[in-house]
């Protein structure tokens, strides 16, 4: 199979190209860990992160001490800090006019002079927002596909909860929810964990995909991510698992072999308004999919990553928040960075067939 | 500096977040090649690749055997193939109804009949195209940056006379030329090549380039890139090299760590028009940012990306074509995958300051 595929919600080509499969690639295996080795998220060792903004813990456990099941603590490399209550506004750059480098650039003087700027081209922001982790267990032995699905569903309930909270703050526009499993995922720690960094903007791939649900929504009247689902559950080829509310499929456009995509059944726009049964649900079937995964592939690396609606409100006709698994197998390379588009190697057709096989559901 | 930067041309914003820097992270390295192992790309198995499209040789020498500088050959596992003279049309997939899966969708079933469609969601076409592989030199232990200048030259007058001969092939809308350099860039095979995919489809980064400088040149009558090079030449701190025709500078919204990005200081849409001059400056200024790089990095993979106009008239006055260079220092995670924003630990103020000095520009 050669053929380019749209994104049903983005203008976004997939080139799937499953003669590529061929070509000699690495494989990634992220390692049984090391459980001696010391570790700044263990149980025991909660003076080594910054005060814990968030825990579920035994009754009469001490905040910052051992008893939790879950603890939330501000990231100490913070990409963005300092969200207040005042918003961010965006402000053109104080330029310091500093004088022409003419060793540097002779010709670019002789260019013409900087004009005094109809428009601003450099736009900046003060980096405010919050960058939190979540440690997803006290026992470094676990991982989201091996921890119980109770423990599992424990972190999807934390994050209805961070959401719900961090959403009061008026600065905040959107909050980027993350799982990265394995080094070559970008994880610099092995303890499972995930991250939530809430942004004064609306980050670039939720504005787009809000910009074409809504654009579906004005042509048809409905969500095209319920449209999706439809579809995918019709003609079968590319839907996963269906249970409780919650549907599993793997995208038309898949950038990424085995890429996932997990979605509430009924139309519902922000994460955060989920019930517990639907969190419930999700949990289960993201630890089924990862556990396939991780048999099948000797546990490859991952990432995990959330859409949902940002906290203005205005989208929750047009939006329908939904989880994607992106398995490690690939390096981005220059292609995917100059063009945007990706080439993948699996049909997703195919994924969904072993996925299935692999769930026992066919 | 923890700050949020809005990129001049496209919606995405970057996070500067130099405390990041202090993170504990690997450090990627490309390491000396082993010459006396087998490569199909070396001098003498000439057969062990498709037979060449294009190539450099010595008078008398004869195709598909020795005595070249540069080869181009069809990849041998390509993303796209069998472009053709008629041009590659968008077809609505042609969905094969199969019975809902009722084992695996029962809830899907009940949502609601597959409506008949007002517009389609899904659609795909023919992988048609070009992938192409150049074999940068015969010399199996050099690379760009320390390979002669006349020999990083030939690379991109080949570039200018694939891209010429590409483009009269109607179905294609644009080509995308990279390079991978190292394994954690993407690339598979150590012996220095680059690639070319052209495409019946403008890219999504290309497509987006094209709207945001339309916007500009509509809002303000000029190039948005003519003006970022005003401004940066004025200001001079972004500023990393100028001569020849040919500008290098450190992005002012960088996604990455030393980040760069090469254009012609003349206005110039599509790279297969400029000048022999033009493309002698800028392989001369590519080797030596390149090798200032892997001085100061210890030889760190990369990726390189040419952002050129469609084949197809009209953007002569708003666009300008580019080289971005893509240092591989940290490894894109779940945060980028999801926001399609970047988050980079190194102001391109300082990686600008440390080129030039590396260059002794300063």
């Amino acid at each position: 199979m050669r053929e380019l595929r749209k994104d049903p919600v983005l203008n976004r080509w997939v080139i799937i190209s499953s003669e590529r499969a061929a070509r000699p690639m690495d494989a990634f295996h992220v390692a049984p860990e090391n459980v001696d080795s010391y570790c700044p998220f263990c149980e025991g060792e909660e003076s080594a992160t910054p005060p814990e903004i968030y825990a579920s813990r035994r009754p009469g456990a001490r905040p910052n001490g051992p008893g939790w099941s879950i603890r939330v603590v501000p990231n100490k490399y913070p990409a963005l800090s300092g969200a207040s209550r005042e918003r961010a506004n965006p402000t053109p750059e104080l330029m310091v006019s500093s004088p022409a480098l003419a060793e540097v650039s002779p010709e670019l003087a002789q260019i013409g002079p900087v004009s005094d700027g109809v428009i601003d081209i450099f736009h900046k922001m003060d980096g405010v927002g919050h960058h939190e982790v979540f440690i997803e267990t006290p026992d470094h032995s676990q991982t989201l596909h091996t921890m119980d699905k109770s423990q599992a569903a424990v972190i999807f309930h934390t994050l209805k909860a961070r959401l719900l909270e961090i959403r009061k703050d008026p600065a905040m526009a959107c909050a980027q929810f993350f799982k990265n499993h394995g080094r070559e995922s970008g994880a610099s720690l092995a303890h499972s964990h995930s991250q939530l960094i809430a942004m004064p903007v609306v980050s670039r791939t939720l504005g787009e995909e809000l910009a074409g649900a809504a654009h579906h929504r004005i042509k048809t009247g409905e969500c095209v991510y319920c449209r999706i689902l439809r579809r995918e559950g019709d003609s079968g080829e590319r839907l996963i698992a269906a249970r409780d509310g919650i549907a599993a499929l793997a995208p038309f456009a898949s950038r990424f072999p085995y890429e996932m995509m997990i979605m509430p059944m009924g139309h519902s726009s922000g994460f955060e308004d989920s019930s517990a049964k639907i969190i419930d649900a999700l949990a289960s079937m993201l630890v089924d999919l990862l556990g396939a995964l991780a048999q099948m592939f000797n546990n490859p690396p991952y990432n995990l990553v959330l859409h949902t609606a940002p906290f203005a409100p205005g989208h929750e006709e047009a939006y329908h928040w939904h989880l994607e698994i992106i398995p490690v197998m690939a390096r981005a390379a220059g292609f995917e960075w100059g063009s945007g588009f990706h080439i993948n190697s699996v049909p997703p057709e195919d994924a969904a067939d072993r996925m299935r096989k692999a769930l026992g559901n066919e």
